[in-house]
Formats: structure tokens, sequence, C-alpha cells
């Protein structure tokens, strides 16, 4: 069940609140000592909350579902540390907004989900659940591993370059990184403001979008999958070089299984604004990174790792000129983007160079998906195939700016095609 | 002395930092009990960092020199309570990242300033220091206060509507809100996420401008006066029916001056755009209010003011339908701006209706304000001028979206023109 059925169960009276957190705890406590996807779990709380929600009507579609909130995000009622040494134990003043969005929507919090270090590459303790010796990716290591591996149906991910396509790609779970400013931010710890988003975890594309709504405070009211077969745009990008055989494979035979369903599949070539875009990004966001953390950065600059010292380090070498030159980048990359959806629906991509890399210190290359997040266009990681290793592969849907319904509505369709 | 003169003689050993603050002490010390611009002060910390920046070689132009911090933004090292009493005492985590910017530049933080409840309507303690019988405006109260009696040579300010150009008007400050997205915002308490601005209280447009470079983590660089005379268009805007003599005076005496000066100046009308521009700006503040305050709407709903309450009650009575619309026309407006740029540098407009109304209750209508913020344009108000009621009026100088320095060299220009 994704997490609208589970929903509809509880508006129906077939289950309940306090089941659908039992089941999800059964997984939890079967799998947490080898996954670690948790930062923060208090039981009891979640179970009155459960309890409580049992005892209303419905609030929404989603009323009584639970869901995972990754460690960037503030809680008042769960300690909350950004994956930073520097917070250990912390307790912020108030929830994020998305966080009290959700909870008047009727979701029920679990806990608190393994985040990297303020969400860039310094890994916490996730292990990927479909082979522990290899990485969750990241940064929302912990919320796709937990919905990959059953213990949530919901969860929130947060993406500055490709901190939801990339991991959800890696644990075989849907992620939907929204366009640009959808989900608001009072009370996400900030990495580049220009850039973050939040977004969603879910096992199907419709649940990820719900999830969206609910935390935009926005009525739920998910896109259904594409009643006629969509209009694909394969999309190689400057990121095609590093393509391995794992993620070329399933583009194809995710294409040629959208043919014959009769989808129209064309190749697609970005505008030329867009092959400046990775180097862009880059500035872009480590700069914002330098301020962004500024506290950190001159308060606590020994209790940062190496990996991040490093990121701020760029953002000094970026001048305020580069800075600006990059943003104009971007102003070119959204102003030529719909040029590439003249004939089609939506793009297709891979969602990263192959399946997760062996080790968990590397979470994995995002220059599948920094493009997309440097325009703001929605995106969707379509999970149901598999790499020669065993592990999920996935393949990303990009949608035109603020045309996530009809990136959902596609993404859908394909989801249903590859189960 | 402008922030910059006193950085200057700091730079030069004609002063120190300790002197700068004693002497913004002197001025407190006499009128606090009056005027009431401070939320919250730590005298031996402020005097400390002082000290400690006395002994270093000067970080930038603005080392040494002192600042106040309105009270929306998160200080680690003073109370923050964001102008309600859900927050009364309460200490942030970290500062916010336009703080730790400023304390890496040099500056130091003399206290909190007083803020409106969330930066809305409902007033704090403070008095205009030009008559105490009369409001300073809001919601960056005690900025525009503390900068307009000689208390701080600087201050930070936020808007949202029109709370750092209005108050600085009826305060005798220069108010400068830069371009939407110029200072990071990492530990504002946001109110509308897309529209919120942090800007600066100075005593000149060139020392505003360097105190949003120091908030932005940029060079310090501030546009120089323009050095030959401006092109200015005036612009009534839909606003104009609430015009009181005094700002319709003043608009017209600042116009006449700066003709004489040799400035050209003529009429400019707005794009059809702008015409929806007030109620889309309502909508998306409310709207996005409702939800960024989604945890103190949920959980402390009676600690909130009537009048907030019922700003949350608009952004509830605003569908998601009406939310997207009035983005629209935002787009609209932002695509449309640069028309009313063709043939001139900056728009000279009222900063408010009149002078401060009488009584501490009513802020005063942002309505020249709005539609500014909503565009993203950078906007300066420009002090000097003075009502019937003796009262200072300030008129307000608007630029193109990314254009602060034309906008900032333009204000300095019909500054020295008018003082």
């Amino acid at each position: 069940m994704d997490a609208l059925e589970i929903g509809k169960a509880i508006a129906a009276g077939r289950l309940t609140a306090v089941a659908a957190l039992e089941a999800a705890f059964l997984r939890i406590d079967a799998r947490d000592k080898d996954v670690g996807a948790w930062q923060a779990i208090d039981r009891d709380q979640a179970f009155a909350n459960a309890a409580a929600r049992d005892r209303e009507q419905p609030r929404s579609p989603l009323h009584g579902v639970p869901v995972g909130v990754k460690d960037v995000l503030d809680t008042a009622d769960l300690p909350t540390a950004y994956g930073s040494p520097i917070y250990a134990g912390a307790r912020p003043l108030a929830d994020a907004a998305c966080v009290a969005l959700l909870r008047e929507a009727g979701l029920v919090v679990i806990g608190k989900t393994v985040t990297t270090e303020f969400a860039m590459r310094t890994p916490g303790k996730t292990r990927n659940p479909h082979n522990l010796a290899h990485t969750p990716g990241g940064s929302s290591s912990g919320s796709a591993a937990a919905v990959g591996d059953g213990q949530a149906p919901l969860a929130i991910g947060t993406q500055t370059s490709g901190s939801v396509i990339r991991p959800a790609a890696f644990c075989g779970a849907v992620g939907f990184k929204p366009t640009w400013g959808t989900v608001p931010r009072a009370g996400l710890k900030m990495l580049a403001e220009s850039l973050d988003v939040i977004g969603a975890m879910a096992t199907t594309p419709a649940a990820a979008h719900a999830l969206v709504q609910a935390m935009a405070g926005a009525t739920i009211d998910p896109a259904a999958p594409a009643a006629s077969p969509p209009r694909f745009g394969i999309c190689h990008t400057a990121a095609w070089p590093t393509v391995e055989h794992a993620s070329a494979a399933a583009l194809d035979e995710a294409a040629d299984r959208a043919r014959q369903a009769g989808a129209t599949v064309v190749d697609v070539e970005l505008p030329t604004p867009f092959g400046k875009a990775l180097d862009a990004h880059d500035i872009v966001m480590t700069y914002e990174a330098r301020r962004m953390l500024a506290h950190e950065r001159t308060r606590h600059w020994d209790a940062l790792s190496p990996a991040f010292q490093a990121v701020l380090e760029r953002g000094a070498a970026a001048s305020d000129a580069d800075y600006r030159q990059a943003l104009d980048v971007r102003a070119e990359c959204r102003a030529t983007l719909a040029e590439a959806f003249r004939s089609v629906d939506v793009l297709l991509t891979p969602a990263a160079p192959g399946e997760a890399p062996e080790g968990l210190a590397f979470t994995g290359s995002p220059d599948f998906n920094r493009i997309w997040t440097f325009a703001g266009a929605p995106c969707v990681t379509v999970p149901g195939l598999t790499g020669p290793k065993g592990l999920p592969v996935g393949v990303q849907i990009i949608g035109m700016l603020g045309d996530d319904a009809r990136a959902i509505a596609a993404a859908g369709w394909l989801h249903a095609l590859l189960h």
C-alpha cells in the first residue's frame, strides 16, 4: 500500500493510525541495526500522536500516515542535529513550517532520519538497505533508506544538488523534488538559499506528490497517472560521459517499454546555456553555503568535516562577480528551458551515474541532478529497474518549471509500467 | 559621521570601536526611556566585542562600527523573541547568517531592536523619536527609531510589505531594501518567504549599501553618489488617492530641487500588471504567512494578537488557485518592470502616505511600498524633508531589479541635495 492507500484505509476504518505506525516499527525494529536510517525516535510520543489522530475525523487524505523527517528540519519535540556534532542534542524553538503543516494534515511523525553533515557530502551512519556494503546516497540518506526498505511509507528529503533524486534511485524509492519555492523553508537548516528545495520520498509518484502538497499547506489533490501515454524527451546532458552501463541500460529499457506502451520517445537537446550549468551550480552552491553557514564557519570551524571545510573554501574562492555571472547563467537556463519541452511533456534522463557505489564514504555523484536543481525544475525518481549488482537503478523525469502535476502524472504512468 | 566615516576614523586610529560604542550608549542612555528602541542589550558583551575589534587590523570598511539587530533575526548570545510573547526569553541555536557575516566584517552588535509581532502590524514599545506621541512605523520600529535618533549609526531592518522604507521615513533615517534575494535569510524568522527581504537603516544611502554588502558577505564597495544628475521618473502608483499633503508636497519639493540641480524629472506610468499588484501582494503575503507560521498558528493560537490572527485567517481565505494567480501577476510585474525605466534611471515616489500617524497602535500604511516589495525591486528612503507637524517625511527611490548600485547612487545624489 502506498501512503494514499494507507490514508484511504484509515479514513474507511479498515486501518488505524496506530496500526500503521506499528507496521512501520515492526520493520524498523527488524532492520534498524543494519540500515541505520534513523537519527532520533521518541516511540511513546509517536504512538501518542497516532492515537490522537485515531480519535479524530480525517483531516486530509494522508491522515494517520507515518512519515520520517530529515534531520535538517527543526522539530520542537525531537532533537535536531543537522548531521553535525555542533548541534548534537539540540532542541529548536519550533517545528519547521513543513513539519507543522504535515502534522496539521494529520500525518504522524515517526522520527528524524539521518542526513549528511548540513546536507552536503559527509555521510552519517545509514547503509543501503539493498546491500549494506553500499552507500544509500545522500544527503537524504535516512529518508531514502527508510522508504526504500519499507520502514516508512513517506519521508521528507531536501535537495541542493541531487539529495532527493539520487538517494531515492540508490534505495529504490520514488523521490520528488518539486519546483523551487513550492514548500516553505522556515525551520530548514539552509545550505544554499537559492537552490535548497524540500521534497518527498514515497513508494509511488502520487504519494510523493501528496506529501509535497501537505508540506506546502495546499489541498492534497495528487495527479493521477497520465491517461494517455506521455511524450518523453531523452536528454543525455553534459554528465553523460560519466554514465555507467547500469544507468544507460536502464534508460534504454525505460524508453523501450514506454515506446511499446504507446509513448512517443524522442531525443532532446538542452538549450546552450545549460552547457555552463554544472560549473555555475557549483559556484552558486559554494558561494551561498559559505555565507549561509557563516555562524558555524566563524564559530565552529574545527567541528566541521574536512570535506565541508573544502566546500566553504571553494565558496571563498568564488568572487562576487563569479557569483553574479553564475546567477546570469541560471536566468538564461530558466528563460530557455521551455525550448526543450516544445514537442515533449517531460524529459527522461538517468537519476544517477549507475547503481549505488560500494562503500559508505562517497554518497555518489549528483551530476545528473545538479542542472535541474539549478534551473529549479521539478524532478521525479522512478525506480523499478535493477543493475548488474542487483541494486536498484532509477530513471529521472523532469518537468517544466511549475509543471509539477504533469511530471508526476508521467512518472506515475512510467512507474506503473515498471512494476 | 555616517557609518563609513566612523569606519574610516577607526581604521585611521582617530577613533576606537569602544569609543564609537560609548557614543552610541551615551545617546541610548539619554533616550531609551522615552524612545524604547531596544528589546535586549548586553552591554558588557557589546563592549567586550568592541575591545576585541580594537585589538585587530580592520577586517572591512565597517570594522568597529556599532549596529542594531532587529529582533526577528536569531542571535545566539542575545535573547530573540520575534516580537511575540511565545518566544519571550528564547535563545536560538545560532546567529542568523547576516549577523554572523556582519560580525565577520568587524561590526559590533549593540543589541536587539524592537520589532512588531513577527514583523506584521502589532506594535512593540517603540515611540517616534521626533514626537513620542507618534508611531515610529513598523515593523522595523526599533531599528528606524534608533538610527533616526542617533542611538546607532546602523541597524538591520526587514521588509515584507513596507517595513524598512516606511519606518525609516517616519523616523528620518535612510532605509534600503535591496533586490529580493540579496542578503541570506538563514536565521530570519520568515513571514512570507517569497517577499521577505533583509535590509538596512543608516544615515546615508552609501552607509546603508555598505551594511547590506556586509550582510550579504560581499566585498564592501558602496556606490558613490551619482556624478551627473540622475534621470528620475515620478510615479504616483495606485496608492496615490491615499497620499496626504505632507508626502505630495515632499515629492514636489524633491522633484523641484532635483530639476534645479540639473536632473531630468519626468512622469512615468507603471505597466498594466501593476494595477493588480496591491491585491496580489496581500494574497501572497497572507497565504504564505499562514503556512510559514504554521507552528505558532497550530500550537500557540491564543498567544497571537487578534490582528495577527486576522492576517492568518485572510491567508486561509485565499485558495491555492488564488495564490497561483497572484504569483502569475508577480511574474508579469517582474517581466514588465523594465518598461518603466526606459527613459529614467530610477523612479521617485512617496515613501509613505504622509508623516507618522499620531498614536502607537497603527504603524501606518505600507501601500506606497508593497508593490515594489512584491516585484522584488530595490528601494531607498531618502529623508531630509519635514511635514506640517514637524515630523520627517521621506521620498522613495526605486531601482530596476538587481540595479541596486544605481538606486543607491541616485539616492546619494538626492540625499546630498536635501541636507
